[in-house]
């Protein structure tokens, strides 16, 4: 089995002008779990592909992923991200921002070295992407702004920003290694499930995570209004009396009292056993659509990944 | 014949979200001459292929340069671009970004538009251009903060940043229609000696412009110290004593003195002539590839262009 990070540390960013290609290698170098990848590469497995013909695609929608963080941290102002400066710290806001553009530029770039008879369909399936996470990301700028989002339209918000790359990269290992379009189609909607699954529990362990194990405070989206899952859940099932307790903390300054009366709020209302049951919910049908693949060690594995990310602490 | 300005107004932008489409549209709807998609267009008329063929390649052309615009415009704090308001300032920098980022990835949808063939080749050209103007930009920004730029470097920079456009613009077009790669290396070589001859006419124009057609203050590059073809060329040829008055020179604060006697020690030098010679030599050396291909209307109007880019006054 090729060994990704191996990979991805072979690609050679030396090249010259340096303030172009360093912060592209310092970014790849940040590690990471490497989900993305991994997936292209199992659901090649799957169907017995060689790895080495997914393997450009694989690094194509890793470089991708960075890139997107990339320019995401230079909008949210973000100074760190997995324990590091950002780009635009390290080095300036337009460094990152150029950088960012020719990391988008390298992704096509491995996209056209996949087999050549399949570059056109895998181009495609990559720009159709490329362009839901960009409409996903817009869609979470404008949710800031509006008051009256929908649950529906924050978990397609989170189908774009979070899923789509998930199932692009299962379908693209699939297709690459020659699965029917059925095959294909079911393993992206797998990579669908996975994705609103974990975002939703993204949501929930921002707020019921213990913080031993959670990495970042807990509470964190609270402070900040975001209307997460939770948020729009509990919105949606509070009584009057409820609803208007939930605008008097909404108004709160941040701070360690706003966080625990929103709690409050949160298990009197129950949102945290709605979120859980979407959460075991979109991880079954998951699972469900594994039943129908080729059964060996790559399906195991995307059970196991899914089983693990409804369990996940952190 | 298309009209190429019909097809850019027909493509769609009114897509949701709107905050990430809007911006698109404004950007493409601002007009500019259209060289890059009319030159892919006369390439292919010029082999006799189906301008319809081409038409999605020149689109992308066009669109991946307005790209470029917008994202430089945000690193240049850029106010105005083709007399209205930029991106960034009608709306805000986190727009022009992300809307920026869909633009290069719309560039990339139109592309795999190409008859599908041919849509490999197409694909690896535009990339490999795509990353030497980023790299051409880098190298633009690397240029200010050092002191020992070389006119080599400085004509490999604009090589980068202006000619591979249009001499990407060419070989597509070309090869589109099914002309023979020599015929498509030539027309390629066509379109970098016209990028260079242009640019050295933009720095040229900038001192030597007449204010009332020019469309610019005279002088803005003497003003901000700006490395071009002008002051690199002085600075080689000056002897000790015009070296030693050009560093008074470049020490004086902006204004109508200092461009005044900027432009004496120019003429001094001698570096108008040098550089008009450097624009002759250039578009001469573009006229001559046109010599090899098929002689039709298409290539007179190459001819043409060559000619008005030589003689022109904004």
């Amino acid at each position: 089995m090729i060994d990704i990070n191996e990979q991805i540390a072979k690609l050679d960013w030396s090249r010259e002008p340096r303030g172009l290609y360093e912060p592209i290698g310092y970014t790849l170098s940040a590690g990471g779990k490497r989900v993305r990848p991994q997936l292209v590469l199992t659901a090649c497995r799957m169907f017995g592909g060689e790895e080495t013909e997914a393997l450009p695609a694989a690094l194509a929608l890793e470089v991708f992923h960075n890139f997107t963080l990339l320019h995401d941290d230079v909008m949210d102002h973000a100074p760190v991200r997995r324990g590091r400066e950002t780009v635009h710290i390290r080095w300036n806001e337009n460094t990152a921002i150029l950088s960012g553009d020719q990391m988008l530029i390298e992704a096509y770039k491995l996209i056209a070295k996949v087999p050549s008879g399949k570059v056109l369909s895998t181009l495609r399936w990559f720009n159709e992407m490329a362009t839901e996470i960009c409409e996903g990301q817009q869609l979470d700028v404008d949710f800031e702004e509006r008051e009256d989002v929908q649950l529906e339209e924050y978990i397609e918000m989170i189908r774009l920003k979070t899923s789509v790359l998930l199932a692009n990269a299962l379908r693209t290992g699939a297709y690459l290694a020659g699965a029917t379009e059925a095959q294909q189609q079911a393993l992206y909607e797998h990579g669908i499930h996975l994705g609103l699954a974990f975002q939703i529990q993204d949501d929930l362990l921002d707020v019921y995570g213990d913080p031993k194990t959670f990495g970042k405070a807990i509470g964190g989206d609270i402070c900040c209004n975001k209307k997460t899952y939770l948020l729009l859940t509990a919105r949606d099932l509070a009584n009057n009396a409820q609803r208007a307790r939930m605008q008097e903390l909404l108004a709160m300054p941040a701070g360690p009292d706003k966080i625990a009366r929103m709690t409050a709020l949160y298990d009197e209302i129950g949102v945290r056993q709605v979120a859980e049951e979407a959460i075991a919910e979109h991880t079954r049908a998951a699972l469900q659509l594994l039943e129908t693949m080729p059964q060996n060690e790559a399906t195991e594995s995307l059970r196991a990944l899914a089983n693990k990310l409804e369990n996940r602490k952190s």
